[in-house]
């Protein structure tokens, strides 16, 4: 950590600094120059708020140097992650393909798509019982019923289930559930991470609309700091100007994500585009980008049309899509 | 709302959006151009699901001309809303002087600021005593025990308290608290704007980092539908390209929040900016734009400045702020 | 082009507007809700002005149905461009490599650089001559000495050169050069589109790092209005909140962009990203979403290794990305 | 500046960076941390070139410390500028009102609004001669024959002139102009603003829309360090997520230079939120937060309303808003 002193401070203000940080159990190294002072503090800087320092009248800024996520931090550890969930293999060069609807509707809706996306190639099933709408006259899922149907869908197609926590007092209806998804809107809700820390079971976390890739693993680092270190990054999209597509799917995150941590990471074209035509484009993207998994909204009923969401595709236009990245995966690992 | 239809529609399919359409209690207007077809929904179109209606493939967009806000919307309001919190009054005319401390850390510490922002025209008190952290390793709040000391604050000194609820399981400690403040970060944490809508007591809501104006309302609506109509809008700053301040202050958010909705509208320039020399400009300038009060934090602690936050102020800076603002109130009302 | 009336609008106000409106040879068709009125303006609007519109005092706001680009929309050509550069095919199923240093500095750096680059498979040689750059004291290129340079390397590989032009003033250096480059600052810099549409030779346009993608249409509008219908889009990343990357690669763009334009479209991942180890993991992404080329920088230069770019490959690194490339368009076309 | 190398770095390879680093004139403070090695690097670094460093393959990141803008620096001038502009001063305590309309129209439009504005307390006129437009098929403004039409208003009123130039090739009509304004689209139009650094008059320098206020700070000093000190900075609403105003008024920008600089920062609050009844709520808010002066759309004729811009306001509001900035100057003066 650099900490850049203001250039009127005395040698006293400087000197209370020095021996208030070395109680902290850390080193500092001066450095005077011909238009400020920079202290460099050496040791182990992560439990330091940053905000605390910035706050002293002496100091002009302050910048990090080491990252505050450790247990989400690539560098301290050799390996890459690798989570078995219930068969379905994720990470550490295993390619995860989670497919199902927007929402859970009905037994039949979500036991036939589930059929029919394990036959087309998919090894999880997905599928919203409580849902985040903006308006509070909106649609918000069948709750608790919807994750009865979930079970039902996986008790027959035997694929583990992904479905979205929004609250720790719907934890109760979750434990049959094999990944907890934490949306979006609730990445920085630190009480539900902190929650979600104190379970065992993997937690598939999204990307906030308009959140860096490092705070992303400062959610992770939440629920890890608790003792459930099975977390799955998930790009999502984020907020731009742009306004052709819904967000903006930062197929960027995926190598850099792969680079800081050891987690593995999936992408979600169909939220972050909004627009099932861009869904191949965009999920052929991240498989070429190095990407462990895509989560993919499927829906399933031609006699209903009228429901079906912009951003799902129908069930041979995924089985295409599992095919087309089963070949890009081959082009750029073969 | 106005459904532009693609091309190559169908005159079957048309039909069959427009019956579907009117058995949802609606009008349609048809409209036939050269170039496309649109349809305008007349009715109330609130409970319309508008991605359903996108997501159709004969669809090429929709535009809400009506807003899904209602019960927060300025429209069907003749008159502004106005909220007296134990005496301290705010809307319709009434400004009030929210201040404390970042962190409540002690009884000694948040009686003093409390006497001494009493003492300098403040109306109310604002403390946090759980704390939103983005590293799980900072400190994260007195919890309950803040409560208590805030509590103890208010018996002192008769100032109403504003305290953060970061999650439902929470709400067992805010009984006596007078004003339930949500965080940007909670701004679109749905169950919990449900649970508050159950609430009888107002709800300071906060706008996301990223949010736009009309989902700080849809928010509101969240609280709103459920039966609690005492919500407080805060504009706190939003996430710009901007570095040399922690967020840019949307001054404009004021005249605007003003005119769409009926509900009061503060600012908090404090964690807007994050820079405690730039909180007078900030504040007079939310003052001068029509703000019904602001949200400031205010310390005292001269012995240990180490902790000081570096968006607070100082006691007499905040009395010479009060000052300041009367000034600019009587010069735009006067 | 829908347009909304305020409530309180008279019908004589409305009247007025409805005419003068079919004075400018539009049809309206009128369309009264119960909350308000709608007039849906029915002919070529695209000459028409929004903001006048939008301007008048009974106005609530207006909506654009169709775009206001003509030339470069797709919809009104059948097929895809295709531009033939003294043999570098691009568009319509052709995959243009472009690659060359950022900033032209000797003979011996292009000519060694334009070699290699050509024996690793590009069809294009890029340089910068006139640099655009933040800070007056960096070093502002060789001007037009660095033209002279990128000739000499096209007369000694036989690659066609782009390069970028910042004034119109510098035009009168272009005459040899075969694809003239407007960067993303200089995207809505009008005056210097307007010229280049006199030109009769291809230009490259980069997005703006704030732009929309309808607004690079716009711009690509610009040139192709003044009868210069060569221009090939550029996606060159924008600036988002991320701060792990120089800007974000919005990879979405591609299939965007080939859906509402006949135009190619390329990526440029070196300015995207800003660091060379990404390079690759974009240059792929691009390539499986559709692109149709890439603008990459390669740098040669091992004993000067203290003015690499840091987003420059190795020529090394480039001969495996265009294998890579190859092997993905053989997976997404075979 | 602060350089971070990367951990595998050897003694050599640092050796021959420290060495270099020497040769440009610069110490080079050295520390040892147990996880990496940090340099610092002391002298004027401004002339230092980051991404030159930032490329080489040991270097972990770069941080500057110091400014790379001088002239337009605050810290190296003790006084506020202050510039007479035909007797109309701004800054260091001076405000500047400046009205007209957005394009310049007809003799009789210029010169009745340059009569009503001056009337009502402005001390200079504004208006577009060369209007930079999204479409090519809009209004693009008269041109030369603009200014021409901004001289006789001029001569009738004596007020002084501001308009905008968007090439250098339209710098000939410019000579009786008093003030030549650069445009939020050309605030980095590096060969422009080159150009305007061998003028002698005060240039207007817009921020971007999506620019920091350092990189406007960088763009000033572009003019200056070419000689001409006279660049009066304007905050014109940047580009953000929220939809109801065309752009976001960044208030905060105004302290933040006004520490930053000793030039004059004006507000144009007309452009940034792009809705007249917004206009005088957010010049208050300017005006409290300290800014120098205001810019602003004024229009006559009520005659053909039809052509107002949606953002301009009328004299008589012009007149009521001079009157409500005057009690706001004194009540934050006084």
């Amino acid at each position: 950590m650099i900490v850049v002193l203001k250039k009127d401070t005395t040698i006293d203000q400087r000197q209370d600094l020095i021996e208030w940080i070395k109680s902290l159990g850390l080193d500092v190294h001066l450095s005077e120059g011909k238009f400020q002072t920079v202290l460099g503090l050496i040791g182990d800087t992560a439990s330091i708020d940053t905000e605390l320092i910035e706050g002293l009248s002496i100091v002009e800024n302050v910048t990090r140097i080491t990252d505050q996520f450790k247990k989400a931090n690539g560098k301290f550890h050799s390996d890459d992650s690798l989570f078995d969930i219930h068969g379905a293999k994720i990470g550490d060069g295993n390619f995860v393909m989670i497919a199902g609807p927007c929402s859970v509707e009905s037994e039949e809706q979500i036991c036939e798509i589930a059929q029919s996306v394990k036959k087309a190639g998919a090894n999880m099933l997905r599928g919203g019982a409580f849902k985040p709408r903006t308006s509070p006259y909106d649609f918000q899922g069948l709750h608790a019923d919807g994750i009865e149907l979930l079970l039902k869908a996986k008790k027959l197609t035997g694929l583990p289930i992904v479905t979205e926590l929004m609250d720790i007092s719907q934890l109760k209806y979750f434990d049959d559930v094999d990944v907890i998804q934490v949306g979006a809107r609730n990445m920085q809700n630190m009480e539900l991470l902190k929650q979600l820390g104190r379970e065992r079971k993997p937690v598939l976390l999204k990307r906030g609309l308009a959140n860096t890739l490092k705070e992303l693993l400062m959610s992770a680092e939440y629920i890890m700091a608790g003792g459930n270190e099975q977390v799955i990054l998930c790009e999502r999209g984020i907020r731009t100007f742009e306004t052709t597509t819904r967000n903006t799917c930062d197929i960027g995150a995926v190598p850099v994500l792969k680079e800081l941590s050891h987690l593995p990471v999936i992408v979600d074209p169909s939220h972050a585009c909004g627009i099932a035509r861009y869904v191949k484009p965009l999920t052929l993207a991240a498989t070429a980008a190095g990407a462990d998994g895509i989560i993919v909204e499927v829906h399933n009923n031609p006699e209903k049309a009228m429901c079906d969401g912009p951003q799902s595709l129908k069930p041979e236009q995924f089985a295409d899509l599992v095919t087309a990245v089963d070949k890009v995966r081959e082009a750029i690992n073969g």
